[in-house]
């Protein structure tokens, strides 16, 4: 049995990783503080808090954009979430299906991505 | 083209996901700072930094269960980063493949999770 408060005792905030359940691809990842995840308990929608808005959120509330939850996991140091959803819509700002669409690095370019070191 | 400098510009950590490619299991999540993400960048596996330790981590170093990179991709905010591996061994330290194995919701439970609220 894990405990909300005992959760939030190291940090008020902890990442959570959103993906489709129907097909595991990762969506987005935001931030929970103690009341989203209460929040998205209650209502098994997904809630977040915004670090730059310092406001709670409900993903998909202007949009319409928004994410039915099937499954939560933590993981095994309690840091981190997982959470299984079935998204309306698309899940980023630009769009996108998935907000990881901006590829840094690829094995088969020998390690020479998109991205200027130094 | 993503400017390693810039990305840290914000904030000294970035949150990583880590996935397995073949299957897409989500493995675990970690932090990069920007020396783990250009030795990560430059070695093809996986370096972290460790907020407890305080201390640079090469993933499998000990254990042997190091993560090959097959792609990086950075989300549109470029405030985290999905990184799909070829997992040698088991991601957790407890020995599962993935660190996330503790359920605290499922929609089928009607939320009644294994997650004690208030």
């Amino acid at each position: 049995m894990v405990e909300i408060a005992h959760l939030f005792a190291k940090s008020p905030l902890l990442p959570a990783v959103i993906v489709e359940d129907a097909t595991g691809e990762v969506l987005m990842l935001a931030y929970m503080n103690r009341e989203s995840l209460e929040r998205t308990l209650a209502t098994g929608e997904t809630w977040f808090f915004s670090r730059s808005r310092q406001a709670l959120w409900h993903k998909g509330e202007t949009s319409g954009h928004v994410q039915r939850v099937v499954r939560m996991l933590l993981d095994c140091e309690e840091n981190s979430l997982l959470v299984r959803v079935r998204q309306t819509g698309v899940a980023c700002h630009t769009g996108a299906r998935s907000c990881f669409f901006n590829e840094i690095y690829h094995e088969d370019d020998g390690g020479n991505g998109d991205v200027r070191r130094g």
